[in-house]
């Protein structure tokens, strides 16, 4: 008998028919010999709606209660599928994330877990009991305040208690059958990907993958919890996320693991920096005490005639304006030209540890560029990753180029021959 | 400086701009120099919507997970009015039912409060903050799980916290000015009740008057707080219920406090029941194994003739299929030739402890429902209570002929004058 963490998102109980639904799937898995552990979010646009009582009443919403505001909405999705859960014929009891030991840090709306201590879920398996916890939310360590673990919060709950639990798998429902080899909306032809190592999830998680957020597989990797993730309305096998494959799945990891691309980032370009030694740190200090997260960092060589050079980086849109202002303030202190900023740009990233040891990826992937037209404006790479900054408009036909021309395309058999050597 | 318990029911949170206008009221009290704790219901129809919700999954819900999902409707609006507190510029925590001490029994869905340990939310006012406590919530004292107090329960929630923190007043803000001499919405000379003892109002509650529930009053009682009734739509002065006037208040308290209606009660009448020893305890222990709550009892003298009598008993419509079932099954170990139910009846109670000293209210009460040409069908009294069950359709005319005849009427400053001696 193994112990089983299941986590289902919104979507997957908007409503009455979906909770019933999810009920169902439960169930199942008790039935097949497994002690459950169920960890749900609020129902469908509960949070939204929720966000959006609190800013009629108050402009800035404090975080103290802005969480315990927000905690209600698993508190009502938890509640109804226990019952829900009952109402087959099977024991449930719900726990919110404090009573199901979420002790977290008192950073509210974006807590971080410190520690899982899940004696009453425990107990309440042990007893035969399928336990239903409220994702997204904890209690503070200090003060025993109600937090919240900001974005993708449900599904770092579900892999933490995997953790604590010493769960077999921790499975993530959602509303698509897995992680793709790209968005199946941009790219028809997109495979599911059976089984990905946490490391190449992590990029593309990182890249703008939307289906695992980066910390949720961080914990997972840093535990080694396997990750099942599959969709609450088929049957279906989904991805498999781990450190090595499971079962039957081949042994032998593809040599490129998706194409993701990511349209909410910005760029900034500083022109004009002087090329001395601790300009670039002042810049980025400045980006730094102004709380705002880069993304990608590209300096050019200066050109020698003038001494200058010029940065960009990436970073989130929403995050622009205060990054903008952060540095115009510090204009005279580096003493750089001027200032661009541009929102009309996507970033392309081609995600694989296989591409270590495959010479001729990056040729290959800037040649689909090419030939579908498309300008390559940045280029950072990791050691498994590359990405390129182009063109918001060329975005979707870049994406496909590349996904065609590394074989990634379903019902794609053709080998793909890389051209030139190394990367 | 004094501490005030506040309790602001649904209607008065049942959107943003309610809330913001208790917000103010909140923090007018504060500013006045008070400690304020603050008792808040879930906003508008949140409870019966999440009722809905449980009985769209689950015909029966279940206890334990039933009381976590009502819970959910206090956690939005106390967190909300927080923030709409300190976005006027004033300090303000919100506490779970379990966070501010409130320990009950494990009887879920209808849990009794056994104590009160507000520890956090005397830290949280003695350091400035303005406290919000969801009512109508607690937690259970042997498991730690969410229990809720049934009807009424925020007004408890509210008195009991008043007399942990020992507070000086348990405000308790409605949709109405107060509690009235009669029903205004039937008897539009109703007037307001300045000052009601805890006594009468025990009375009124359990007669048929809404605004405060015996189980709410008694608890004040008990502890001996005073409890003020009043307008959150409104600054006028209310109703206070407490042991003595406060103030400028008459110190020699009305002969009648009020005339109250029910509507919500059926009769229950066993014909031919053998007048020996024994059988009024058989029948009314079939009514109480089947956990029927009832209210008036009467018994006649039975005929000479037939050594028979007729026992009646008015309950809850509600609980009337059961009681009968009941009866039906001690049919024959009774004796009792047959059973008649109806529920198009109507009580209709006189309250004041002023005629326990004033001969003749009896009287006066049945004139004046002969006058209106109402027919008595079964009477009850207490020491400052006398009831009458009516007809349904006769109630209107009833009350409003009662109260005309006993001088409540506003703006009637005639003497009554009793017919009669004693009652």
């Amino acid at each position: 008998m193994g112990l089983v963490v299941q986590k289902y998102g919104g979507s997957s109980v908007a409503d009455a028919e979906g909770i019933k639904r999810v009920a169902k799937r439960v169930v199942e898995a008790k039935k097949n010999g497994n002690q459950v552990v169920v960890v749900v979010s609020a129902m469908g646009d509960t949070t939204d709606e929720l966000i959006d009582l609190a800013q009629e009443v108050s402009p800035i919403p404090s975080g103290r209660e802005f969480d315990m505001l927000l905690t209600a909405g698993e508190r009502i999705s938890m509640a109804l599928l226990a019952m829900a859960i009952k109402n087959l014929g099977h024991e449930a009891q719900s726990f919110t994330g404090s009573q199901a030991g979420v002790i977290t840090d008192s950073v509210h709306n974006k807590a971080r877990i410190i520690d899982v201590t899940p004696g009453r879920i425990k107990t309440s398996v042990d007893e035969g009991n399928i336990a239903i916890v409220a994702g997204f939310q904890g209690v503070s360590q200090d003060k025993k305040d109600i937090t919240t673990l900001g974005r993708g919060g449900s599904d770092t709950t579900a892999v933490a208690l995997a953790a604590a639990l010493d769960a077999d798998v921790c499975e993530i429902y959602t509303d698509v059958d897995g992680v793709f080899t790209s968005d199946p909306r941009v790219v028809k032809k997109a495979r599911k990907i059976d089984w990905i190592s946490f490391e190449d999830m992590l990029e593309l998680a990182s890249s703008g993958s939307k289906v695992l957020l980066h910390r949720c597989v961080e914990y997972a990797r840093r535990y080694n919890i396997p990750i099942h993730v599959r969709s609450s309305f088929s049957g279906l096998q989904g991805t498999w996320v781990s450190n090595e494959p499971q079962g039957d799945q081949p042994m032998e990891q593809a040599i490129i693991s998706g194409v993701a691309h990511d349209t909410s980032e910005a760029k900034v370009t500083v022109v004009g920096v002087p090329d001395k030694p601790g300009e670039a740190a002042r810049i980025f200090r400045a980006i730094a005490d102004s709380d705002v997260n880069i993304d990608m960092v590209v300096q050019n060589v200066s050109a020698a005639s003038t001494g200058l050079t010029d940065i960009s980086f990436t970073l989130p849109k929403t995050e622009g304006r205060k990054a903008v202002a952060a540095l115009e303030k510090t204009r005279a202190a580096v003493g750089f030209d001027s200032l661009r900023y541009d929102d009309q740009i996507a970033k392309i990233s081609l995600v694989g540890a296989g591409m270590k040891t495959n010479p001729g990826v990056t040729a290959t992937f800037f040649e689909a560029l090419s030939n579908a037209g498309v300008n390559i404006e940045l280029i950072s790479t990791s050691e498994i990753r590359i990405s390129v900054v182009t063109r918001a408009d060329d975005v979707n036909e870049a994406v496909r180029a590349v996904h065609t021309a590394f074989g990634l395309d379903t019902d794609s058999d053709e080998a793909v021959v890389y051209g030139g050597t190394g990367r």
